[in-house]
Parts: C-alpha cells; sequence; structure tokens
C-alpha cells in the first residue's frame, strides 16, 4: 500500500474521460509515495515510483518481463485496476522503484512518462547521426525531445504553442510551428506524440524513404487517412507505449532530463475538476495533484 | 528497347485506373520481352525482365543502389514513364535481368510481383519458429504465402475467395476464411496483401503484441481507423513495395515457387478491355496480355 504523494495528469487521463479505454475506477498513474505497508519491511517508508502494468506472471510475455504486454494484465488507472488520482494506491512489490534521493517529488511524477520516452530507444537503434523530428511540443513531445537529444544533434519539434515552443527553445531545442513540416522533410526518425489523430500525417510528411516514424498518441477517435504513402516509401512505424522505469530514474537523477519547467500548478485532490480543465488547456503543459 | 513479349495485369494496374498515383500514359510494370535495340551488343536478342524503377543516380538514394527510392524517379506504368501493356518498351541497361530458360514466358512475367515478395525479406528478420498469417488470397497474398513457406512452417492464409484458396490449398498451404480472423490472433509476423482498406484492420487483430504487420496494399481510398491497438500493442508495421529481381528470378528457376496455377487467361492486347474486366473480377487470379 502506497500513500500518493503527488500524481500527473496525463494526455490518456484526458482520452479516458472521453471513453477511450472504456475504464470506470480511479484514473491516474503516474505518481509518487511512500510505501505505507508491504511484506517487505524493507520498503516500508520509502519513497518510490510504480510501473503500472500488473501482469499474471504466468503467460509467455510475463515470463520473459514483458508484463504491459501480458493479456489478463490490470493497468494502473486504465484497466481493472484504481489509480493514483486518491490517497492510496495498491502495486504489487516488483512494480515499485525506490526514488533516488536527489530526485525530487515533483521531478519523481515524471518517471513514468520519461520511462515511455526511454521505451524508443528499447525499440530502434537510434544512429547519433540521424535527424530527428518530433511531432508535438506538450508534455511527452518535450521529454522525447530532451531524451533523443542526449543521443543525436539534430532534434526538431514541430508543435503549434507559442508558450510549450518557448520551453522547448528555453531546453535549447530547435522548433517549428507544424505548419512549416515540409513534404518529404527527409528525417530518419518521426516521433509523433501530438496526441492528436493528425499528428501521424505530419510524420508521414516529415519522415524520409526508408525511415521510421514511432507512434506515441492514443485516441479515442478514428480518423480517414489514406496509409499508402507508408508502402510506397517503405517506412516503418512502431507503435510504442510503456516503457523501462530504471534508465528514467537514472536520467532524472543525473539530470539528463529537465522536467520542472514543465509544471503549471499544483492542485489538491478536491480541486480535480479545476486541474483537468487546466490540463485541457490547449497552452498548458503539466498539472499535478497533491492528495 | 524491349519488345514485350507477355504484361501481367497488377492490383496497382486497376488502382490506376481508378485515379491512385494519378499517373496519365502507357500502364503496366509487369512484363518479359525479347531485347531489340541496345548500345550492349550483348544484349540483343536476349529474353529479359525489368526493376521498374529508374533513378538519377546522383541522389543518395541512388548511391545506395535504392533507385526505388529516387525522389526523381521514373516508374515503368506508373509514374512519367510509358508502360509494358505495349508492343515496345523502354528501359535502362542496368534494370534489365536476362531470364534463365528454364523459366517460361508466363513464369517470368511473374518476376516483378516475386520480388515484391523478397522485399519482405530484404526489410526484416524473419525466424523459422514464427506463427505467419497473410491477409489476403489473390496473386500476391499468394506468392507471398510460398515466399514465405521456404522460411517457415506455419503459414495460414486469411481468404474470402473459396477459387483462390482452392488454389493456395492445391500448393500445400492452409487457409481460413477472414471471418476466422480471431482477436489476439497470436501470430508473430502477418503480411496484409489483400488490396483492400479493410485488410489493416484484420491485420491488426491478428498480430500479437510486439509482432510485425507487413503492409503491402496502396489503394487510391482512404480509410477510417483508430490505430491506438497499434500503440498499446508496440505493433511494427512495415510498408513494403518493390523489391530485388535476382532472388526472385533464382526462385522461379529452382520452382522454390509455382505460378502457373495462378494464369486465368492470356488476352491479346487489342482486348484489353476484356482483360481489365476479367482482372477486376472477385474471383480471378492473373490475367496476361500479349501485344
Amino acid at each position: 500500500m502506497v500513500k500518493v504523494l503527488l500524481a500527473g495528469i496525463c494526455g490518456t487521463d484526458l482520452e479516458i474521460l472521453k471513453g477511450y479505454a472504456g475504464f470506470r475506477g480511479v484514473p491516474g498513474h503516474e505518481f509518487v509515495g511512500v510505501v505505507e505497508e508491504s511484506k517487505n519491511p524493507e520498503l516500508v517508508g520509502k519513497r518510490v515510483v510504480g510501473e503500472i502494468n500488473v501482469g499474471c506472471d504466468n503467460c509467455s510475455y510475463c515470463r520473459r518481463n514483458l508484463e504491459r504486454h501480458c493479456p489478463n494484465r490490470t493497468v494502473l488507472g486504465i484497466k481493472n485496476r484504481d489509480g493514483a488520482f486518491a490517497e492510496y494506491l495498491s502495486l504489487p512489490e516488483k512494480n515499485l522503484h525506490i526514488v533516488p534521493d536527489n530526485v525530487s517529488d515533483v521531478a519523481a511524477v515524471f518517471t513514468e512518462p520519461l520511462a515511455a520516452c526511454y521505451e524508443i530507444l528499447e525499440q530502434t537503434h537510434i544512429d547519433p547521426n540521424w535527424r530527428v523530428a518530433i511531432v508535438g511540443d506538450g508534455r511527452l513531445g518535450n521529454l522525447i525531445a530532451q531524451v533523443i537529444s542526449t543521443i543525436c544533434h539534430e532534434v526538431h519539434v514541430y508543435g503549434k504553442h507559442r508558450r510549450k515552443m518557448d520551453v522547448l527553445i528555453s531546453l535549447g531545442l530547435k522548433c517549428f510551428h507544424v505548419s512549416e513540416a515540409e513534404e518529404f522533410g527527409g528525417y530518419d526518425l518521426v516521433v509523433e506524440a501530438s496526441g492528436n489523430v493528425s499528428g501521424l500525417w505530419t510524420a508521414i510528411r516529415l519522415v524520409k524513404p526508408r525511415g521510421i516514424i514511432v507512434l506515441k498518441t492514443t485516441v479515442a477517435e478514428s480518423v480517414s487517412m489514406n496509409l499508402s504513402p507508408l508502402v510506397v516509401n517503405e517506412v516503418v512505424l512502431i507503435g510504442s507505449r510503456c516503457g523501462p522505469f530504471t534508465p528514467a530514474l537514472r536520467a532524472l537523477s543525473k539530470k539528463l532530463v529537465k522536467v520542472e519547467q514543465l509544471v503549471d500548478a499544483i492542485y489538491s485532490l478536491e480541486e480535480y475538476q479545476t486541474a483537468f480543465r487546466h490540463a485541457e488547456s490547449k497552452e498548458g503543459l503539466k498539472i499535478l495533484l497533491k492528495p
């Protein structure tokens, strides 16, 4: 049992409110907390973050440490398991990671989305000489741009929102408005993290033939599109979701990624309606909830 | 200059008639012919097939022998270059491959679509232990099933057409009706070659988490779909088009792939209207044109 210290509102939470994944229960899957009860006495009192997928421990995915693809999994705040927008939550011991002392509570909340960025590195080789584009200037696009900048020197973010782009520029990243996304943009790798169905179309415009698109956006809505350019240009499209917590915590501890600039406001749990409205604002970045 | 002996009608030709690729000119890109004129006297009189993409010889793709992705390329019967539904066609010498004597004219016409099957092997590793599904029982689906059967023992074809499935069964392949395609079908690799916008949806149902979908279908029409399952299940989607002629000719010469069963009829060039109508029939396989 974990007492929640802080929880973050993610784009997926907003989609869940619109009906994505058909979840009923307490949402919230980004959190930092303190262990109050555990069979392992060494964990009690420790500050932790938690991997959100809980597998059956029995299937071929669980046996390969891929609980996040277990067909019978529960997912914190997303699937058959109450989440972090509460005073307490419960997760198996193996899902918990102790937060290093030099990582603040606010920074620790970003472990889960940052792990989703490191997932890209688990799924595909990234050549430091590649030209990389990120579609999306929001929370996730920002973190992905920072993570890939630890490898590649040419990372361009395509966004729409002046304020979010200013944050990216302050972090040393090069930004363009999506309307500047040229056909045959010639990028070796494009990461689509716009949270919007139109983002994939921008990514298809930007990627070079035989290039890679990593698709992060999950939305409730369907989109009408012609996928022929993927075939003609032999693009590889990689769906990408949750990732490994260890490199994410290490990046926070080593300050390879800066997250404090992304926090717009911290609300109490009672103010959840205001908090969600704020999180939906197009110019907003990260909103946190404090039980 | 090549005198065309036989040409094949492909799904792409039917899509071009509907407006795909905006091509105006003589269509046709699957052919076997005899060289009548060439700067290379050794080629004259030889029976040849030809790679359909003609690059600029100057760009980064052409320098890597990827003329098929040259941004300035012409494509036989598809883009800025008259095709094979004619008495003569013209291609650069480097595009031509001499047909081995033990490969018939009819078989040689299948070199181009068979090369498109070998393209899959160029793009991704295929583990012989994988369970593989092919969506589509038509010309291309049939050839892909045969090629992948040279590597994997568990290759299942999902089709819709009794007659086409009978041809597949006669070749020793296991067939299912697409309505039997189960969600979480658990295939490691699914090749979508249905020629239909709904094929990708079937492929998404069949593929296992972290599996691969190879997408072959190019159609003029857009489709409305929700791509979230690709993200949630971290599927890799590989667009795949034209491929290498050398392994295709070798497979025909070694009889690794059987193509004669796929030919429904041979029409003269004057009968092109009847031929195209026949090629459009849902139960038909390959229609050839003889100038």
